[in-house]
């Protein structure tokens, strides 16, 4: 699902990205990268791993300038992940550029073929590479215009920032599937996926970028264009799921709605039960909603261990399955003989909450009621979220009742659309294509 | 604080004690070992770094037979690690034995000087080594009496774990300082120091290791002899701070207990606030406490990130004051303009809550209220928990008021030492020397 | 200076591969890379270091197929070496292709700036990007009348390896400059740098690639073309200094050129010595030459150390100079109170060979004479071999008796140019630009 | 075969000890240790791997003082080599020591009972543990008589160095089997196996330590006492194969020596024959010798690749077995054709001398010779260098011309005793044993 960050203006510009990208390392571990401009020539460094173990003091030194762009890839299966990372970097008719993306291009293939059959090449299978090279041949003589044209032929969800040797665009897409906001920090300003990074670096947040607005950084300010007007396609998993519960996206707080989440689940779902656990981390919030509404004692009775192992040792014959327990353990005395609500942000597949409710059964637990705050996903997102197949996920094959035997917990109940909807205050911004499969764009 | 294990009678003994440390790496991080015997000869295998990081497959192999024992090593200054990392394997006349240790040696420099004098030669700064001579120079036939007159020679907190060729011996401590189990799986056993070791590894748990009780494990079971009858004094801090929530310790559940202590606290100590936030993941289960006993609300308003790097890049002028923030970040749409009455196990330094309150206030807290879920740690400990010296322990040198202007925080409250022993039930079992400094061996 | 290889037609070709850069790993050690086909798609891996850092059996699997190629990268300054990597890998309108170099393009900027014009992008700042774009662009149907415009297009030193999905091209300037050479192994065929490659996979050379020759390897076999036919400029360095020993460049053995070259050196200049001792390795088969012809006895009077360490510590007060007495040290009883000839291949900026005497003359030397194996190298070289620039080279900017007095040697001779061609047999087909500065292409 | 170094009254020691240990590199690569004293306190760090892996600026720095003694352990199979690395340190009644030991003792099992039985424990198998026991045990007040007693009680071949707080004491068995150099630097000393040690730090050799010598540092400079005075039985394999060529070893030069052996071994064995080549880079001095005297032209026939990879990638069907071809490879022009002596220092298992000839048929010798520097080692040494048992000789089980048809080789000769010792120039000093079986401590 990716994260990109864009600085502008401020001494030592690849050190901000770093630790903006550092905060989001939540939204990708596969591979990250830094560009930097010192005004005459962009640098770039880009490896495999997180953030954190690809920069050390002396490689963020060569990437001098006030102004960087930066990006964290999620993981993705396939192609070789170093010709996969971000920023992509060219130089091109008007000089040097990079570019980050977060998002998915719908019309990647198409443009690539017409690309190709006009004698482009390809380096990578990363949709960004397009829009470099829709910029490089437009033969407006200005970046920004150029750019406002090569945007016009893609479709998708995009959050885009190019950097250029002086100069630096953010464009959001139309429908404002992803996240992105601008802060202020020194003389400059701090363009993000998520307002954690913000608050990391002390930066004070200004506003989103808005669905379909374009950002101009030049000359120590920016300024902005409305290139589209559209009704929202927000992604409403970022609420449910993706979004680190302090950052503030969309314009409302994470850890918030995923409370409100808890409480709509909770009035949708009534329940007998002695207690209320979350699936750590990610159950946690609306695990204390549901608490909150349905009177029923919120515990931490699932903890997770911090420490996890490179590679896996084979277990022995005395021991059985272990995978799921040394991520997540049950406080057995929490739960022996109790019925027990768990709280999950969505099913995927199913076999890891087949795992969960094994490991409570065997903690004691009389009963165990799943509940999950979000509908159940049957169709993938092609608008940038990472999913598994139609095939993979369990709610496009299975009824209710078929996941919940599965799953093997005593109910199972998702939370209605109309809920999550309700819970997200504004019932029509948001885009809802993996519960209803309504592909628009 | 240190982790032990042993495995007696369980086909890839060493592979159990690989996931049993695993599962008691929050016990010590430093470095790691693990030794095994196939009763013919003793393995030893042991390293700097995470249990994770120093075995894997083939590693493991090396160290065949269904004994097995097992170390986590907590960081402590000065001495280089390797020299200093456990199982401690010694060749002596009735053959070959390695051990474990988990406590510490109040009478250490006494006997070192001794043995020392008679000819003996230490080869690093554990006391662990002591036992060993011991055992060597004690001129009876049998291991299990030589292990006994040497365990009369020395005082203070220990659980040993000694291996043999072919035999396990246990020992606790008279006062039973650190906690000490043992469980049943397949055909053999396994003893640790915390139960959630067992619940890793599917082992069903018998009972605790008397204080002052020797096992023997021999001919495929073990018996038991009382050594030392004593009235127990059970560290209070493996409850407070140490051991982990799904640990059931000193036969009590640590997370039910760190509850408890919350709600004493805010019985002690009621104010009017808005939500009550524990500093993550120690404070959670005395704040769910707390907000139950205070009616207000609870919130996981401290985000704990997950990604911790290697080496910290200096950060530039443009950013503050960093580090605390890399870790620990607050939820500013819930803090804004509440009164915030914070929950944590105890105040060392005072350092890092002192960047906790100050975090908050910058969220826009309108109040901050810090509360303690122990009493003042005034006095070193020398029963096995590494605490700095009396000099660098802030309630040493400081009243309660000044500690509060410190920190910053607009209330600092501790709970109370007599609320904090109702908390656990037993008031007179309890070790309780970091608070009131009357050291008693 | 770098290394290029193609497999075509041979079971598990990237396996192939690896070794033939293996044992063409002192022609570049800074990164390198693999492309494989199996006919439908085209897999590349590339990281920076050496070829048995970068390669295991696991990564090796992934790349499939019967046919391969890969490349060796020198070590350059400035740009950041992923990007940098070979080979490179598009897909462009014909498909998918990987290409790999070895030489230098002289006009790589015209192009370069001519495609950008046009809309093309550039990635890499690697000139091997021009001919895929060249390729690319043009409007031919096949692909090899396509390489054959694109490589019309560009001037300078090229050995090129092209790999589609189903065929392999291979393309060596009509200088000649760099060499090549094609071998038989098992049912296809290697194209390989060195013969080193083919003697350690026991491939069987056939012959050298020509000057001006294209190789279109298609259907289990080969077909040819001669697109170019000019008189050859080969690089007389690749018998210097740079080519192994063991391998036979421009149809010739290596070692036994180097020895004609002592011989020669030995005629030029005679001198009354003790003994004659290379400068290892790369001086050895001129020493024996020039002690074969001198009659001057060759001893191995220098050790070349094999452990060298990844960091350098800095030496203490007690310890002067370290570098080269870590890499290089003297037999101080062999070479005490002797006149002694020192042979080596070139003298570049002098700072080593000024080194080398001191190192001698503190071993005891009476007198220490420096016997080069080529001319001055006044001028860099555009074509392939990685010199510093003009200002860098010493015999540039000063005269024979100023660089032996910088040295400290008590006489310094070069070979003659003539000396040095005389001893290549034909004095006609080499390229001498580097001594001379008479650019041509 | 071990390396030992102390350094004495220098600014610095340990940074003297890590170059000389780096010079030392060749006799042992499986672990390293540095102790240090700064007057006060002992400092040990040891690890497994490469000097230049374990030690950095930082690592260096934590070993104070100017008083160092350091250790390269050589490979040996079996127990955990991280117990079993060097400096040995200990804490005894006379305060700290750390001693490093070259050599073996033959009456270390009977010792070690000995102290076992009466109370001693052993945590390493090194036979170095056992000093420590006994100078601990001695009754005496000084240290000084305390080596000398517990010196007295082990037998077979040490060179050993102590380290106390304040003192150094340096110590060679009766017989010299190992070489031991003593050198000055700056103010203070540096005592070394090998005197390349001395000439990369840029030392002054004074001398060698004599056989039954023992050096006392102490207030800035040593005193020396001549404890046992016999016929000297110096390692001969130290000249035939151990030591490097630049070091001068037991009074002689090992290059010279290496020469002589050659000219020797020509002079018993000649042949008709084109060319001699060494097999690198071992052979190269004798080669050198056989040529001399032989007038059969020298050649460096065998190339030594320097690149050699972590892993070994199996090779595919198409290649045959390549692993002694990626270390060695035979220049093809040169050899083919030709009648070939090769020159080696000995035959251990028989297996690579195997491997060599067939790689020099391949490349089209007519004929191989091999020639083999030492007499047939066929029995195992004790007295310190690592040979395998007596099973795995070749030359204790076959004869000379079932070794020659084993490795494949036209002829086969090995220099006779009576000629090696000749070479050596004192016919009667030098130990014998693994050539002639009779043992003799």
């Amino acid at each position: 699902m990716c994260a990109v960050v864009g600085v502008y203006n401020i001494e030592d510009a690849s050190k901000i990205a770093y630790y903006s990208l550092f905060a989001m390392q939540h939204r990708g571990q596969e591979a990250s990268g830094i560009s930097s401009s010192n005004g005459h020539k962009i640098y770039t460094i880009k490896d495999r791993g997180l953030v954190s173990q690809i920069f050390d003091e002396n490689i963020l030194k060569k990437l001098t300038g006030k102004m960087a762009i930066g990006h964290n890839r999620y993981s993705t299966a396939g192609e070789d992940s170093i010709l996969d990372a971000q920023p992509v970097f060219a130089r091109y008719d008007l000089g040097e550029m990079a570019v980050v993306h977060n998002g998915n291009l719908t019309n990647n293939k198409e443009i690539r073929d017409e690309l190709i059959e006009s004698g482009a090449i390809f380096q990578s299978s990363m949709d960004t590479e397009n829009l470099i090279h829709l910029i490089a041949r437009c033969t407006k003589e200005r970046l920004k215009d150029r750019i406002i044209d090569a945007i016009d032929k893609v479709k998708g969800a995009y959050s885009f920032i190019f950097l250029s040797r002086t100069k630096m665009f953010v464009m959001r897409d139309r429908y404002g599937f992803r996240p992105l906001s601008i802060a202020k920090l020194a003389d400059g300003y701090v363009v993000a996926s998520e307002t954690c990074a913000f608050d990391l670096i002390g930066a004070t947040f200004i506003r989103d970028v808005e669905p379909g607005e374009m950002l101009i950084f030049e000359d120590g300010n920016f300024e902005t264009i409305q290139i589209y007007k559209s009704e929202p396609k927000k992604c409403i998993f970022e609420y449910v799921y993706f979004a680190r519960p302090d950052s503030s996206v969309f314009g409302q707080s994470t850890y918030e709605l995923r409370k409100e989440m808890g409480r709509v689940l909770a009035r949708e779902s009534t329940i007998d039960a002695d207690l209320v656990i979350p699936v750590p981390d990610s159950g946690i919030a609306a695990a204390l909603g549901y608490s909150e509404e349905s009177k029923i004692p919120f515990e931490l009775g699932i903890i997770r261990n911090h420490y996890v192992g490179r590679t896996f040792i084979e277990p022995t014959q005395a021991i059985r399955d272990i995978k799921v327990k040394m991520k997540l353990s049950p406080i057995k005395d929490l739960i022996s003989g109790k019925k027990v609500v768990v709280i999950d942000d969505s099913i995927v597949r199913g076999t890891t909450s087949k795992k969960i409710v094994q490991m409570l059964k065997d903690a004691g637990a009389k009963e165990v009621h799943m509940k999950i705050s979000s509908p159940p996903t049957s169709y993938p997102c092609f608008y940038g979220i990472d999913t598994p197949t139609k095939e993979e996920l369990i709610s496009n094959k299975y009824t209710l009742e078929e996941i919940r035997e599965f799953i093997g917990a005593d109910t199972l109940e998702y939370i209605s659309l109309n809920g999550l909807l309700k819970s997200a205050g504004e019932q029509k911004s948001f885009c809802t294509t993996c519960f209803d499969g309504k592909y628009f764009v």
